[in-house]
């Protein structure tokens, strides 16, 4: 159960304004989440660590001297929203550029890659980690591809001790992959969590029985077993995480492992320890030497009962930045150097930017590409009812109001930039971010982080040539196959962007951009169509599985519509 | 639930082990429990904190630079035994004395005080702090009656600090004291806990409802209330504990006060962070201002759902102990200064001491006491079933027996003093620690603990006078006072007690004591027989109450029997 809480759709800004009271030589709130309460050092890359909340001490509770700068607080189990993101890196950016890391999962994917898109069409650079330690959830050669669960702890440790002995952007990002790739977890539930204000946990275990493979959002394990004993379970663990240790080398992996025994929750610190007892001797067994192990709560999932075992197989460069000084809210280790770190008094806040001064080129651009996006409004007005309907035979039928709402936020946040005298760049990342908060969802967050990187290949002071068109209608196509995860065959609107995308490609020839536009979009309308043939098992009809065949995917069809639309306005 | 664990049995001593290798810079075990892995300096007092397993991080989560030297670990919610604080004590204590810390409850009191007794009769310093500072359980003006919670938290905190800082003994007794009289809290339950290996929670509380004024055994609250918001929890336990709030004076408290929002178990870091928010702001209302609060899981109780607020009132020094750095396996604090503390490489096991030097005088009054434990064998044996047919009236039926066994055991460990050439003193102390393991149970620790404090009197290095002989049983007689906590009229072996040692005092004259003794035993009987009249509310008898009219107390009649033996034997 979550027993104390007001309202439940305030609950994790609450305890972010808990966290920041009880801590505030710490973290300071901002928009978003909280950032370091002193200030760090010019130049230095900032590291954003985040996800939903329900995880205390993850994340917020690293935020400090020798771990994150700061972390976007979603609420209980929900990835922060792109501009939550976007608002604690901005104030945690000084210079050094952002290296965001999360768990990788969908939304968080979509979000924090949504912010990045921003945060680069503004000249910032970012570089993203998707932590994904959990052995149960792909194969160890998709190991990129699994989700992450406790290994968020040393892989931010590691990265943001390197940070702090002077790693760049390249290096903080280089050997934050170097851990999370060195880093294998596997868990165990007894029960499951229960979210703020419901009286149902998401899921239950049988009496006796555990569940083998837990996740830390409410997820239960990939299969059941009988409970066993402590030890038991501790020889579970370490064999699965050891069937992927890799080999020894000279200068690499010599047998010294970082090791962590996370508690979910419910499971509390003596059955840990007990635990723990029984796996230090079977890695000593195995000839592994357990440095600087943690024992204890890291990433909770509320009050789920449940354990994980973590490892990174360590070199000594890993090895050095784990043992490094950290001095957070939540994570100490060692006596932080008593440098000089000053309070920060100054933050960022959105809306507080000045429009970025343009030339009367670009406010030309500017115009146009408002045109286009007031035509976007209005060509999705005419097809909403539409979309719906073909939106709800699968999926939840709100696909049609969530392009017209999109379109209609994008289009008058347009007109205000062009007010404001903003150049085509600008424009275009501030329609992209009106575009993802109006629409809301998938398909919201997706044309958002279109328009936004679109905006990137367009400059506040240049003009604008057939080449810029296709290039930003290319770096859109781009950022939605970064952002969405989503491959040819998912039914998802990337069956429509990707043919359109090599049709363009080939099409266009230097100066014929409607033309070309327009024959990708033919090819993409047709793409559109076929995916009436695929059932869906990503997106918005997966939940529906069999009922969408026959039925082609609305967001496939609704860009192979606008981009019909677009062809025949610019010509 | 508790769900990790092996054989029960184990469950605290795996916990251990299995801390200590989590935390092997910090910690290494000793019998009983934990001293720090580093050496502390000569004539440093040594802090030893202690009770029951089950509250991780309390208490051996607290043993390191700035806080404890040590902390005996007892089974689940049980005090741990008189040799395992004796053990702990004896390997944290490097020439400073000791504080005894730990929360007041009968069980520890008793265990931790036997262990005090012993320590004094071979020389070393010791003083008693119990942490006394859950508002529900007495009145403001008895609160040093109080029982312990989350107060063990600052009180250690602080006397680690003042320790650390060169306090002498005195010194930290007083600042330890201080702390504790200066702290309040007060809790509520949601739910209760689950030992290791039971099927059911110690008590349940009904949906909707939270028990108000928790302990941290399990023990339900005082009264259940309708479950409130967030908001209405902080608001009741800020109101509880500034009912309590001190007259501000110069140079005294002045509106300044350490905060600790404490999870029991079960309920997660964000809900805590939740009710924070709304205690800061109560504070700042009251006008105090929190000085590094803590929110968190600090003294848990298993898996209990539930919470406590407690509030240090500071002064200048208690604010300084409370900011000072500290470095342990669960708590820290800024950084510690990088002092040389070498690894500790040698420890004190028991039945490793040598038997002391002892004089021959020393050795023929050994021979008496012998001979007197030898008695008290024959006496005990022969009055085994009639205190045993007494005792079970009321009682669980046992005092014939632990008065057998207990002597028996005494009895047998004096005859192997003697031999190894003990002194009257070593002899004593020895004997006394073998009746309260041999009895186990209050009325053996109690006898172990008297015949200890007799040791006391006694010297290796000199005879025995009548005088000796007198003080040593009031020596006795004081040390059950101090642990068992009775006052006369509670229908235990105290009401036999203190009229014997007050008629003895009168009787005795310098050079009478077998006609003193006998005369004193005689009061001491008649004492005895008259606890019939009264019902039980302390001790063995008291869960049976009324059933003990017109039955005496079998501890204060056994009592009475081996002092009439001992006066004849003494003739």
């Amino acid at each position: 159960m979550t027993y104390l809480f007001n309202d439940p759709a305030d609950f994790a800004t609450d305890a972010v304004r808990g966290l920041a009271l009880s801590h505030p030589d710490h973290v300071a709130v901002v928009h978003g989440g909280v950032v370091r309460a002193t200030q760090t050092p010019q130049g230095q890359p900032a590291l954003v660590i985040g996800g939903g909340s329900g995880h205390y001490p993850a994340f917020a509770g690293w935020v400090g001297p020798g771990m994150a700068h700061g972390a976007p607080c979603g609420n209980v189990f929900a990835s922060p929203s792109a501009s939550q993101v976007y608002s604690v890196a901005r104030n945690a950016e000084n210079g050094g550029g952002v290296v965001l890391g999360f768990g990788n999962y969908a939304g968080d994917v979509l979000h924090f890659g949504a912010a990045a898109e921003k945060l680069r069409a503004e000249g910032i650079d970012v570089r993203i980690i998707r932590v994904s330690d959990d052995i149960v959830s792909n194969t160890p050669e998709n190991h990129r591809d699994r989700r992450g669960i406790a290994g968020d702890l040393p892989v931010f440790k590691i990265a943001g001790a390197a940070i702090e002995a002077g790693a760049d952007l390249d290096t903080a990002e280089r050997i934050a992959w170097k851990a999370n790739d060195a880093t294998r977890s596997f868990g165990v539930a007894f029960d499951g969590c229960t979210l703020p204000g419901a009286s149902e946990p998401l899921f239950h275990v049988e009496d006796g029985q555990m569940g083998v493979g837990l996740g830390i959002h409410g997820e239960p394990g990939v299969r059941d077993e009988a409970i066993g004993t402590a030890d038991e379970i501790a020889s579970l663990l370490v064999q699965g995480v050891l069937a992927e240790q890799p080999e020894r080398t000279d200068g690499g992996y010599q047998g010294r492992a970082a090791v962590i025994v996370n508690g979910l929750g419910t499971v509390k610190y003596e059955e840990l320890f007990v635990v723990y007892a029984k796996v230090a001797e079977l890695l000593e067994t195995a000839g592994i030497t357990p440095v600087r192990p943690e024992v204890g709560e890291f990433i909770t999932s509320l009050d789920m009962a449940g354990l994980s075992l973590s490892l990174v197989f360590l070199d000594d460069e890993l090895e050095q930045h784990w043992l490094a000084p950290v001095d957070t809210p939540a994570f100490h280790r060692g006596a932080m150097p008593a440098l000089d770190r000053p309070r920060r008094e100054t933050f960022w806040e959105a809306g507080a930017d000045e429009t970025p001064q343009a030339t009367e080129e670009s406010r030309r651009v500017a115009e146009q590409v408002s045109d286009v996006l007031a035509l976007f409004e209005r060509v999705c007005a005419r097809e909403e009812a539409e979309l719906g309907r073909i939106d709800a035979i699968a999926g939840d039928g709100d696909h049609g109001q969530g392009m017209a709402y999109g379109s209609k936020g994008a289009a008058a946040a347009a007109r205000t930039a062009l007010q404001d005298g903003a150049g085509a760049r600008t424009l275009l990342v501030r329609a992209g971010e009106a575009w993802a908060e109006s629409a809301g969802g998938t398909s919201g967050a997706l044309w958002g982080g279109a328009l936004t990187a679109a905006g990137g290949v367009f400059a506040d002071d240049a003009g604008c040539t057939a080449r810029t068109i296709v290039d930003a209608l290319d770096a859109g196509i781009a950022a939605v196959l970064r952002l969405g995860g989503a491959k040819v065959g998912d039914k998802t609107m990337v069956d429509a962007l990707v043919p359109f995308r090599a049709r363009l490609s080939e099409a266009f020839t230097g100066d014929n951009a409607s033309e070309a536009i327009i024959e990708a979009a033919t090819t993409a309308r047709e793409a559109a169509d076929a995916t009436a043939d695929i059932t869906a098992t990503l997106g918005r009809a997966r939940v529906l599985g069999d009922k969408s065949l026959g039925t082609p995917d609305p967001g496939a069809i609704s860009f192979s519509i606008l981009m019909t639309e677009l062809g025949l306005h610019l010509g």
